[in-house]
């Protein structure tokens, strides 16, 4: 009925990127859309694997992210912490018996909450892929950065930190929206904003604070965005760093975030390397289709 | 030319109060419209100040707030903390020389920095009135949360928490926005939010940690208000109380607001007392115009 190649499909809110594998594990097509789980209409999912189904060949489909959320297609109940291949395969979500599974997220159910989905294939696939070590601190930059822990390849604590998130709703929508219309750079004021958000934890004092150095002549307007970007960096070190002696830091995202990123943590004294996202999701769903197909 | 009359008004960004006092500083008219200064067009301040001396008398007229702004009539220079009625009273800017002054705001400018207009009256007037000690913490919760230190009736230090702004962001804007809104409520949810905020100085990571605590079935959606209320008001007061013993704090505002801040304090092991604070406002003013009259 269907051969051995191997449809992987990293299916976000907005947006989907989809690889055709061949039985070697190559990409042989690659195709990306903004048909993401909001753009299909609700009950749509069914008609919307039979589409998938005629351009791609019957072959197995692995779905991994909000794909798997209570806006997605079904909703898969999160893998908990511990999490490796092994339990993430026993808990995949089949949609289509033996043809289309849904990969479940992650989360973290300890006194304290935290959940992903999509995230946890691309880092368990970093150290199948020998792009980090076995033992790691691994951060993906973001709307909602990640940042995980990878203890001898398993991947035993992560937390979330709404950093874009509220990157953004400071520059739309606050009183200090018309001070952050310019474009970010990691200079001299990103860098100052790093070492107050690393030195303070009063992070809601600290963004106030912008408005007050502008007033008082201590920081130019045409910097304030980096400044507040560095603020917000530097406050989401202190935590994803916490208690983490390891480096280097593993960066898996989009070159401009992972830049910065990169800067603030050499402004912490921290080392980092960047880690090819789509080669570590892709070597992630190659080991999670082992034993499968 | 004038009589002995004062009328004091505290003009902010969208509304003012204005309170016209009697020789012995007894209020004898009081009176609040939506005339902050961004309804008065540019330029028009003169003749707003026509009218109000039409209406109320050719008395001294002291105003306060962001009427001193860079929205405001005329751009009144901070006066730098350690601030007193000595200092407030030196640094008056006489829009209509000997008749109509503006108070400047107060500053921290020493590395942190922090600006306030109109508070530094009430906070000055609250010791001035004998509402609160001489060594007090004083708290005005609000959009911007202020901070003060007085110490022997001086004010030596504050700082701003934009705590109400971003409760507003993200009940307005935010991916948390949907969960958010229900009333808030100081009741066990919020008293969660405030232990986790208190304890942890996280506070982008456990704000997604609400949606995660939902999504996993640890938090009503009808309570995640009020724990988010909570989670904020907990990383106010640990800015707030960092360093300063002193009890009772003094709460000024609005009771809807001192309430829960009262219960965070309670949450904190903390004790407080409510302040009135036009009480403390029209006894700030009172002695400020002494010696001027």
């Amino acid at each position: 009925m269907r051969d051995n190649g191997l449809v992987t499909i990293d299916w976000g809110t907005t947006n989907r990127r989809i690889f055709l594998l061949d039985a070697e594990g190559a990409v042989v097509r690659r195709e990306a859309d903004s048909q993401g789980v909001t753009a299909i209409p609700a009950g749509g999912f069914p008609d919307e694997m039979k589409r998938l189904r005629d351009r791609f060949g019957d072959v197995l489909f692995l779905l991994a992210g909000m794909i798997g959320s209570n806006r997605g297609w079904v909703e898969a109940p999160y893998a908990r912490c511990p999490v490796t291949f092994e339990s993430l395969r026993e808990s995949l979500l089949w949609v289509e018996p033996g043809r289309t599974a849904i990969v479940p997220g992650a989360c973290v159910d300890a006194g304290r909450t935290d959940v992903m989905r999509g995230e946890e294939v691309q880092l368990l696939g970093a150290v199948a892929a020998g792009l980090v070590a076995r033992d790691a601190l691994l951060c993906l930059p973001g709307t909602h950065a990640k940042w995980a822990r990878v203890v001898d390849g398993v991947l035993t604590d992560f937390r979330t930190v709404m950093t874009g998130e509220m990157f953004a709703l400071l520059r739309n929508h606050s009183l200090l929206a018309p001070q952050l219309s310019c474009d970010v750079a990691a200079g001299d004021a990103f860098r100052d904003g790093v070492r107050c958000g690393l030195a303070d934890d009063a992070l809601l004092s600290n963004l106030f604070g912008t408005r007050a150095r502008i007033l008082l002549g201590r920081l130019d307007p045409a910097d304030a965005a980096s400044y507040v970007s560095g603020l917000l960096l530097g406050a989401d070190l202190r935590i994803g760093l916490d208690g983490a002696p390891r480096d280097p830091v593993g960066l898996i995202g989009d070159p401009a975030l992972t830049h910065l990123y990169g800067a603030a943590l050499d402004e912490a004294g921290r080392t980092h390397q960047e880690v090819d996202g789509e080669q570590a999701f892709l070597a992630g769903m190659a080991v999670l289709a082992e034993g499968i197909r």
